[in-house]
């Protein structure tokens, strides 16, 4: 079978950057030597590995796709850019009838979606590609749905270390919370423990010194009122590995779904762990 | 509302002794001062709390139940005797057309379930009566069956510790494996590392002395094989009291659905943490 073509956006930023360097990994895949990029970006190109990618601005973009797409035919796109064009860049690949994968959070996701649903294309998206990390999120989704007030009577801590530069509290943790909250657990944003200072992440977390600088560790801890029962729930991501993996899950699964004729389809993270 | 009459069988046991003391601080239930025993304990009587219940052997029990139901009325007996009698007790309840929480493990589960079946009564029968244990057994089931693989790559290990008498493995812990397996890592029972030194429960797993007698701790570790992804599940239960709470709670659901004339069903933990 042929590789399947893709074009991965916002180099040579650090999350495209770190998913291109898996694609180009991937015999079933095939990195295309064009990547869009911002227009504050003065590179014309970057390195993945030993391949060069040319760096398209804005302006260019429309001219570039066209000779690309007769070029290469099918291509999907992966876009790992800013918040601020997300829909810009969603627009763009929909018009253009490119399938894509959004790795990018933020901008307007409602309109995000309805972009998708009225093109003749189709995307997954994601913001958040860890699929272990979904899974475990869709575990708990389940167990409040189904056991409500399980653990009604347990206390509840919440801990979180993230790199000293994220300001906010982590979206995962806080999604956790309205489960644990439907579970009986009452507890607050605020309530969560967040450790930004690299000292006692490296002596107390035991956060390894390479990843000061990029990791993402959670830990929930439940225990009854008289103490007797104890459960704890881990996960701990360094650096950007495990988004890649899921991003190249998301490429094959969307080029299969392309295939079957999907058309003003939005996929989730949760259809690509169910393969179905 | 009248309380709800129980019947504990299997007094002076460590299990049922402490369901009764939990039974006799609930406002709802009341303890009746009769419980079946086995024919080889000598006591006339077991002391709860202030109350003393007296001990029926098994050649008196037809006799003692009928006066019994005369007197009480509808009462519900909690099972926790012994393996070699669940069937011939499940037997005696269901031909005296009492409803009952079967808490004991062991017999001929099948057969245990066809005798309720075939009854104009209901039961609860669960081999384990933790609730949060059998709500995160349900999560872990519920992943394997939707996210196949999900975990595939990574490696796992599992660790539990039990007080020294408990000789084979958690069943926990073997239920857990299979589970495991379809997510994706591969592990066989033997891997499990089992811990019954109660100088290293108490130096290394930070087992309180008070629980070194009776203690099931469980810990679930995965790791990506690039080591950058780490997930832990943990549940740590001390004494039984975690149990005692669920059994009253399989209580109160199964006094509703006999109530509601439920007849010949038998429910599990799922049922009874639906709550439906």
């Amino acid at each position: 079978m042929d590789p399947i073509k893709v074009m991965v956006n916002g180099l040579p930023g650090n999350m495209s950057t770190k998913a291109a360097e898996h694609i180009l990994q991937e015999s079933s895949l095939k990195l295309i030597p064009y990547a869009l990029t911002g227009p504050e970006i003065e590179a014309t190109e970057a390195k993945i590995g030993a391949d060069a990618v040319k760096l398209i601005k804005p302006d260019e973009r429309q001219q570039m796709m066209e000779s690309i797409k007769q070029t290469e035919g099918m291509v999907i796109c992966v876009d790992y850019t800013h918040p601020s064009v997300v829909n810009d860049n969603a627009t763009f690949y929909c018009e253009n009838g490119l399938p894509f994968v959004m790795g990018t959070t933020g901008g307007d996701r409602t309109r995000l979606a309805e972009t998708v649903l009225g093109s003749d294309t189709a995307a997954v998206i994601a913001p958040n590609m860890g699929k272990q990390i979904v899974a475990f999120q869709a575990m708990m989704e389940y167990a409040a749905e189904t056991f409500p007030d399980v653990f009604k009577g347990y206390g509840l801590e919440i801990k979180e270390s993230h790199q000293q530069g994220k300001a906010d509290t982590s979206g995962t943790a806080k999604a956790m919370i309205g489960y644990f909250n439907l579970l009986g657990v009452p507890f607050a944003k605020d309530q969560i423990e967040m450790e930004r200072d690299p000292g006692v992440q490296q002596s107390e977390w035991g956060v390894p010194e390479a990843y000061l600088k990029g990791h993402g560790w959670h830990t929930y801890s439940l225990r009854s009122q008289d103490g007797t029962v104890f459960f704890q729930f881990t996960h701990n991501v360094n650096d950007r590995d495990i988004y890649a993996r899921g991003t190249i899950d998301a490429i094959h699964y969307l080029a299969k779904k392309i295939d079957e004729g999907a058309k003003g389809h939005v996929f989730t993270m949760i259809d690509v762990l169910k393969g179905a």
